[in-house]
């Protein structure tokens, strides 16, 4: 029998939407397969999503402070929520830890819930706490659809352009930074610790006919907007910017630092299809162009993508 | 420093609330600390909660079917939403497994989901797939209200009738079975399996001051309305269903049948007062009253109470 890591993660939510799916109800506006759901309870549109941290995958308590794990697991949330054209309004937080656990870790890691929640005006309206042996991080967030309509994955139109808001490869590299057992440089690790999705750069990108938010990886999560919307995507990679910052630590540790903003995940940018430029927000950067066809390249070339799967 | 086992489940979950307490919003009705919370995104309230299985805690794959462990993990999550007086319509699941699960019991888990969502026509909207050393199902539940306001635990007034709707003590008495190794009476050993919580009765009880799921145990459950609403509550013991059933089983076993129904967890039963009897819907029994005072007594005595604390 198949195990997860041979199927990986991917082709599993598939099969796993495929036993979930019940004839949508007229209050499904957006089901399984996207950043958030979309629900209508009341005929006003509700986002929702939920995230898993696991200690060991996500995050290690010897790398980050309890407070930093807090702001990280609610920031991977939030993004799905602002990239579904939503507005974050209230938590729920389910919380896994093993007995032993410090009072004054899982306090801690409260206060970083509470801080990053803040951030956007959310807040924490219910949770649940149990024991396990490692410690496990659930985040569902709820809230209002502030776009005109959700901002799907499936959007993206033929002649769109394609425009990236926030970080790229800083999570990455922090992550390869810690792994080689190095705090510094602050910024770099920092990324890995705790993302800082633009929030309100998704915010301003409202008319985009297309949005994901970037965990897995540019190449990656651009390649689930063309896979979805039945498009092709060409990224020119003259206009992706990788900062001095960047291009230094990859020549230090023989790295590529574009290969890190193409494939590096958990920086929770933002990546987005839109009409045409005038109508990209500032702040945006314009990389790409939506064409007929499938698959993604980078000045047209085919890149074989390693995006982060969680069981491979 | 003290650990979470120190200081123990309900401390610890007040000492978060604390740190995540806002000022509350107009938006939240009912917010931390009961059963599901209250909100009103756009005017029209919102029910939701989260729950969190762990394997080895909540469940042993060697003792339930993933079917089983799907249903289980769901129906704690869906009386939470009948315990507020709300009508659950969507789930989000986030799921985290070892690398080596089995693809088919990943898959006859999401089954096991879908089977419970259907009893009460809800639908999974959204996940999350993640790896981990350990199995845990974290549900989160999303519904209507549709009693005329949230029944809380802390509506309980003076005068009160105690009513349960539900089976008691099947839950404990099928785990005990199962952990000495048994595999029947089978609907003892089904009740650890899979719970079942009276939906259409929780439903029923809309006139209720105070509603709760007896997920740790009769008496520490019904504590919490005590406490919650600032009254005493008596129980009397004459008029709990006590099953021949449960009886003989703990007659066999050495054990008190009375003490597992008066605090064995996991049933997910409901209990709830009403301001007379008069009130009490149909299925519903009643086992005590409300006075001044605080704290929960059987037949006028107070009773050392050994709920659940999962840190304990």
């Amino acid at each position: 029998m198949q195990s997860v890591s041979e199927i990986g993660e991917f082709a599993l939510i598939q099969a796993i939407g495929e036993r979930l799916r019940s004839s949508d109800t007229a209050e499904v506006i957006v089901g399984l397969g996207d950043d958030s759901a979309v629900t209508a309870p009341d005929g006003k549109p509700l986002v929702s999503c939920v995230d898993v941290l696991v200690q060991g995958v996500h995050f290690r308590t010897d790398w980050s402070s309890a407070h930093e794990i807090g702001r990280k697991s609610v920031a991977a949330n939030l993004a799905d929520i602002f990239a579904m054209g939503g507005a974050p309004k209230s938590l729920l937080i389910g919380l896994a830890v093993p007995a032993d656990t410090k009072v004054a870790w899982v306090l801690e890691l409260a206060e970083g819930i509470k801080a990053e929640a803040d951030l956007v005006g959310a807040q924490v309206i219910g949770g649940d706490v149990v024991r396990s042996d490692q410690i496990v991080i659930s985040v569902t967030a709820l809230g209002s659809l502030d776009a005109p309509k959700p901002i799907t994955r499936s959007g993206a139109q033929v002649d769109d352009v394609l425009a990236v808001a926030g970080r790229l490869g800083y999570a990455h590299a922090g992550l390869m930074m810690l792994s080689r057992g190095f705090r510094s440089p602050r910024a770099i690790v920092s990324a890995h610790r705790v993302p800082q999705p633009p929030y309100e750069l998704a915010a301003l990108a409202h008319s985009a006919n297309s949005m994901i938010d970037i965990s897995d990886g540019l190449l990656s999560d651009v390649g689930h907007i063309a896979q979805s919307s039945g498009v092709a995507i060409n990224i020119d990679s003259q206009k992706l910017v990788v900062t001095e910052e960047l291009q230094a630590m990859a020549s230090a540790f023989n790295g590529n630092a574009l290969e890190w903003v193409l494939q590096g995940g958990e920086d929770h940018a933002f990546a987005a299809t839109f009409s045409n430029s005038s109508q990209v927000p500032e702040g945006w950067v314009v990389i790409g162009a939506v064409t007929a066809g499938e698959g993604v390249t980078v000045d047209g070339e085919t890149v074989a993508q390693s995006g982060w799967d969680h069981f491979k």
